[in-house]
């Protein structure tokens, strides 16, 4: 295969961007590009932060989920912490231990990468950055931005399998994160 | 566990809906929502259709993936094939079939569907089918839209794992299909 960033059909040329709409959460931009093959044609991409999340595993095989309302899906998901890198985060690493900390009052300062994704190249650029936090102990003060509701739920690590097989957790950027853990990336 | 729909958090009660922006791809949402204890917010929702994606492994243990330019993060990708499920399309997996025939010339009819994801349901509502096609050969007519720029690439599927812990793959929709395939829900 070729390197990456090495293409082997030719790239487009963006004549004209604009950002069209604005959200708490991301922008939409619009850009007009022309391939000398395909011609002119209009693409949106929603401009947003990296994102993280994070698997707080605690020292007798827990994982640390947080069921929490979600409206896109208008219904509640069981998922790991996560969120957007801020501004004031340090690293991605830190944001993901303050989201942990946030969302689910548990803290950890044994945290490593697993790996990171593109959440949807067609339509984002960001990435979303995985996490392990081993020994994850209750101490931190949960946080909630003022829109959000969440329930903290002490899984059995042994489960997490049937629970992607099942269905009954099915984000896919939680599921990408837990293959890192079980299959991709494994820790030592 | 609680059963999935059967929340403890009291739920939003939405006051307001519009479309704000359309695209080729979704729809923006605006959501108006009420909470007893967290009062009035703004939410935005993508809106658009399900999607599909789908691996063809060929008698000979390759995967037919496709390496494409996306337009959000402005380089190429190694994906599988996949889309949107059209208004044509008489279910997800004939969306998958046709996916697979238009973008890569393979086809095959012994398709068997490994999952569903929600690729990202804090803003978007819809699933992502994930299946396996085994015995795809090539044959079919590649018919690419007219923003569409594809290169067909057989990797042996041996070689799979270390592209995604190598970081080769990255479009989290793909991982979490061959993670259905190689651990979740691996076909019998």
């Amino acid at each position: 295969m070729r390197p990456r960033g090495k293409p082997g059909p030719a790239t487009w040329k963006t004549l004209e961007s604009r950002k069209v709409y604005s959200t708490r959460i991301f922008d939409l931009h619009h850009h007009r590009r022309y391939h000398h093959q395909r011609g002119h044609h209009d693409f949106y991409v929603l401009e947003a932060p990296d994102w993280v999340n994070i698997i707080p595993l605690t020292e007798d095989e827990h994982v640390v989920m947080v069921r929490q309302f979600r409206h896109g899906t208008e219904d509640f998901t069981l998922e790991i912490p996560g969120g957007m890198v801020d501004p004031e985060d340090l690293s991605p690493m830190a944001a993901a231990r303050r989201e942990m900390r946030e969302e689910s009052g548990y803290d950890s300062d044994d945290i490593i990468e697993l790996g990171k994704v593109h959440p949807n190249p067609a339509i984002q650029g960001n990435y979303c950055h995985t996490f392990l936090a081993r020994d994850a102990r209750p101490g931190a003060k949960i946080q909630l931005d003022t829109t959000e509701e969440t329930e903290v739920v002490l899984v059995p690590l042994a489960s997490i399998k049937e629970l992607i097989a099942g269905g009954e957790i099915t984000h896919a950027l939680v599921i990408a994160a837990f293959s890192f853990f079980h299959f991709y990336n494994p820790p030592a």
